[in-house]
């Protein structure tokens, strides 16, 4: 695949997380990125990262035509119904050049009536990867195999690295030599990983059922799972969709995902958060009412320090693992290790693996 | 109205909780009732509760036309996507004599081929309630009008009683002359009430917003709202609509609601519940986590009783009550003055009732 990452006006580590996530996770299927205010330089200038190094940004798609393309991937999901009217000339145009669309939007593209009649006309492909799964049931009584572990990700606010934290913890299992599967439970997992669910698509009522599905199916052939979680349990907004996860996943252990220094929820300056020793309480408590054996505890903390200096990262997580006596790191800036070595540690401590 | 309840072999108070609300609730509208094994006797003693007394069990439809009705309502609600087999015949039976289906289903009668053949052919209304609301909107922060006070009835399980607490305190409310208004968040709930959301319907990601709107709504014009919870923080299946429900009411006071010596989730005996108190204390945190002012709280219990004879309620009363610390009663039973009177102690303590 060659794609190129739609992040209009967006191109910000923040603003576009499907268009981070991809390059940083699929820098061998991105070719370029458009952002029409940032295409000064290459991408990793535009975000301030380093991914994305010699990537393209180009100001419109046509413009980003010249590193043949044959994807336009939305790099933004905003939180409803909703499209960017700026965005929809582009892909209409993306379209009339013959790329087929990756979307993560919370509705179907394919369900755009001038997008749909365009796709056909031009015969590309509308992939529209946040739909529900067909299946639709509730969670039930189902035992993962035995020997299998399941560690969920949890936070303190959406985008704080939950996603990044599975991912950057199974490849350090893959590369420990540990059987490691990594479930993604939001759009931009799915676009990485190539499976999953769209955990905020789900009913209510079936949500915790689909997680369940795939976490014992993944229990069939890994025994380490990664699951992405969503949301935080301190999130007005987007509680049910964190809560179901955690009781579909029913994990073994917790990573607390948690922005350095963030005070309250993005975007939601009323929303002061939780203390951080509180917040892992809550998590670990909303757990262990549905567990069987009832330990579920939170091992580690991986902290986002973007933006900070390496010596101001290193204070952040220093002050974290202080305040909540938790082994802590930033798995981006100073590698996934110490989580995982804190998960192995935890393992060998819980007498029975299984859950059910 | 004039309703048939539908409840072949299920016509019991766990069963059949909707033929059983609309009984109790809905006297007016329900002029009998169907269950072939339960028909020798009338409604009250089919149920062995002292509601639907004189109200005729019929074995079938076309012998359930002799009171005619004008609607046949379906009483159950079974989890998953299923129509019992034995209650299809009956419904194209009853769409063949001419009668509107009122169903609570978990899927739209309307979108099975052969019923609504039969039900456009025969041109009668499939009222399907358990749908969910066009708007799709994440939860965002909207004030409700200060002086009105939220209530939500929490649970350790589902079919505990929490439409009922909620109706209950909304009627005695009124009695006592107070601005009062229920909001049904079940099909149940939605047949009685008219109005309110099917909260299990909804995608996750939304559902917090579609009760937050009409809380807001309703505040404009009660001073008090009594909302129905669903499921229990601690089920494993359905924690997802009970959290989304919780932080889209953002109630100021919840009633816990629970079924009186019951040790495990009814049909789940590997689920035991966690002790009454542990619920109280992470209900709570559940919500002041979210809550803007952190002091939320459960201010009663309301303790199905059904099946003890009355010595054996009041015992049941007093237990819970002294392992709470918290004002208890049947509300069904004893009626549900002692937990109104709780209420407005404790929002006569609630310096500022207004929550956003």
């Amino acid at each position: 695949m060659r794609m190129v990452v739609m992040a209009e006006r967006n191109l910000t580590p923040l603003d576009a997380k499907t268009a981070v996530g991809l390059i940083r996770y699929r820098p061998d299927a991105v070719v370029g990125a458009i952002d029409s205010t940032r295409c000064d330089g290459d991408v990793a200038a535009a975000l301030g990262l380093d991914i994305g190094r010699g990537m393209p940004v180009f100001p419109d798609v046509p413009t980003a035509l010249a590193v043949r393309p044959n994807t336009l991937a939305i790099g933004v999901a905003p939180a409803n119904d909703q499209l960017y009217p700026h965005y929809r000339r582009q892909i209409l145009l993306a379209v009339e050049a013959g790329l087929d669309i990756l979307s993560g939007l919370h509705f179907r593209l394919s369900d755009d009536p001038e997008i749909a009649a365009a796709a056909a006309r031009h015969r590309i492909r509308l992939h529209d990867v946040r739909i529900p799964p067909a299946t639709r049931r509730v969670a039930g009584r189902v035992d993962r195999r035995r020997g299998n572990h399941t560690v969920l990700a949890i936070g303190s606010d959406g985008s704080v690295g939950k996603m990044t934290a599975m991912l950057e913890l199974d490849r350090a299992a893959r590369r420990a030599g540990l059987r490691s599967a990594f479930l993604a439970t939001g759009q931009t997992g799915m676009m990485i990983a190539g499976g999953g669910l769209a955990a905020d698509t789900i009913v209510s009522d079936f949500l915790a059922g689909a997680v369940q599905q795939h976490v014992v199916e993944l229990a069939t052939r890994a025994d380490w799972t990664f699951v992405e979680g969503q949301g935080a349990l301190n999130h007005p907004a987007y509680s049910a969709v964190t809560l179901g996860i955690m009781h579909g996943a029913l994990p073994d252990a917790l990573i607390m995902c948690h922005a350095a220094g963030s005070t309250a929820l993005q975007g939601r300056p009323d929303c002061r958060l939780p203390a951080l020793s509180r917040l892992v309480r809550a998590n670990e408590e909303a757990v262990n009412l549905v567990h069987p054996r009832g330990d579920c505890a939170v091992v580690g903390v991986a902290l986002r320090t973007l933006g900070l200096s390496d010596a101001e990262a290193a204070a952040a997580v220093r002050e974290v693992a202080a305040e909540t006596g938790l082994p802590t790191t930033d798995v981006v800036r100073f590698g996934a290790g110490e989580l995982l070595d804190a998960l192995l540690r935890h393992r060998d401590g819980v007498p029975d693996r299984r859950v059910g």
